[in-house]
C-alpha cells in the first residue's frame, strides 16, 4: 500500500518512520481556511484540508492512503499557532510556563482506492461515476502538558536557540524544552505532531 | 560543572544531550544488590548504587556531578526487567497489551564538591576529614503507559525486530513500539529510561 504523508514537517516525518510505514512525502499549497475557533474542529478541519490538497496533485492514482495532519496548542480556549517573531515567542512562553494546556492534532486519511474503470486515453482512475472512489476518515487526540514554571531567562534563553520559532505554542517537546516540561496525559507523540499510536490503530485494517 | 552520566544506555545519552548538557560516560561494574521488592526502592537502590560505583572509579576529583539511574517496569505488582530472551519477552508484551502497566526510573545525583583541602602526596580532593565531600540526592518519576491490545502475530513480529531484548518490559516507546502506545500519564523520557525534566529542575541549582 502506497502512503502519502501531506506534510513538510520533519518531524512528522520522523514519527512515521518510526512505526515502520514506507511513505513518500507531497505537500500542497492549499490556502487553509478555517470555519471554527474550537481547537478539535480547527485541526480537523485543516488537516482534511491539508490531505485534500494532496489529492489534486496526484496524476495517475493507484490505490493509497493520503495522511494529513495539523496541530495546535490551547491554552484557556485561545488558540496558539506557531509564533510571529522572538518576542510572540516569548509572550506564548509566560502564557505556558508553571501550568497545563492542551495540545491537539487533527488527522485526516483518504483511502484512495483502485477502480477497475479506467478512461481511455486518461490513465487516471476513476469510479464508475467518473469521480474517485475516495473513504474519507477524521480524527483527532488531545495530550495535557504540564510545563514546570520558567524564569524570564530560562525563557529568553530558550527562545534564543530558535528551537520555539517554528513550533505552534512556541516549544518542541522533543528538544532542549524537555527540560521545562512536568508530564504529560495522553499520546507524547500527538505532542511532537502526530498521533502515531492512534493513526496506526486507524489505519492497520487498510495495511493488512 | 563537569557532569558524569554512570550509564551505558544510548538512550539516556541521548536525553541527557537533548536538554543541553555537555557530560562524560562512565559506568562502573557494581555487583546490583536489592532489598526491597517494592518498584519504587528497587530503582531508587539500584541508582544509589551506580552512581556510588562511578565515584570509585574517580581518581582525581573535581567539583562534579554522578548520575546514577535505573528503569523498570511494574504491572500488576510484578517487577519486569530486561527480557532474558525472544520468549520471555513476548511473555512480557502479552502481559502489557490492552492494559495500562507502570515505569519507574529511580535518580541518584552526587554533587562531589571540590575542597581546599588536599592530601600532599595525593592528588585526590578530600574533605578535611579525609573523607570526600558528596551530596547525595535520591529521586524516581513513575509513569503510567497505556497499550493498545496486541495480537499474537504483532507480538512474534514486534519482538522478531529484537528491539524489546535490551529493554525493561520488552519494549522501547521511542521505537517502532509506539505503534502500540495509547497514551502515558507522566514524563514521557522517564519512560525512555530518564526524567530529564525533573532531573533537571532537581540539578539547575548546581550548574548555575
Amino acid at each position: 500500500m502506497k502512503i502519502i504523508l501531506g506534510s513538510a514537517s520533519p518531524r512528522r516525518r520522523e514519527l512515521l518512520a518510526q512505526i515502520g510505514l514506507e511513505f513518500e512525502v507531497l505537500v500542497s499549497n492549499v490556502e487553509e481556511q478555517v470555519t471554527s475557533t474550537v481547537p478539535y474542529e480547527v485541526v480537523e478541519e485543516l488537516s482534511v484540508q491539508k490531505a485534500e490538497g494532496v489529492l489534486e496533485l496526484l496524476q495517475k492514482q493507484e490505490t493509497l492512503l493520503v495522511i494529513g495532519a495539523d496541530t495546535i496548542v490551547a491554552c484557556d480556549g485561545q488558540i496558539l499557532g506557531k509564533p510571529k517573531d522572538a518576542e510572540d515567542a516569548k509572550a506564548m512562553l509566560r502564557k505556558l510556563q508553571g501550568r497545563a494546556h492542551e495540545v491537539y492534532t487533527g488527522v485526516t486519511v483518504l483511502y484512495v482506492e483502485k477502480s477497475s474503470v479506467e478512461i481511455p486515453g486518461d490513465k487516471s482512475i476513476l469510479g464508475e461515476d467518473g469521480t474517485l472512489k475516495v473513504q474519507r476518515h477524521t480524527f483527532h487526540e488531545a495530550t495535557k502538558v504540564v510545563f514546570c514554571p520558567m524564569s524570564e531567562e530560562e525563557i529568553s534563553a530558550y527562545v534564543a536557540t530558535s528551537d520555539p520559532l517554528d513550533k505552534a505554542g512556541a516549544y518542541g517537546i522533543q528538544g532542549l524544552c524537555a527540560r521545562y516540561i512536568q508530564g504529560i496525559e495522553g499520546d507524547y507523540n500527538n505532542v511532537v505532531g502526530l498521533p502515531v499510536g492512534r493513526l496506526y490503530q486507524e489505519i492497520k485494517h487498510w495495511l493488512e
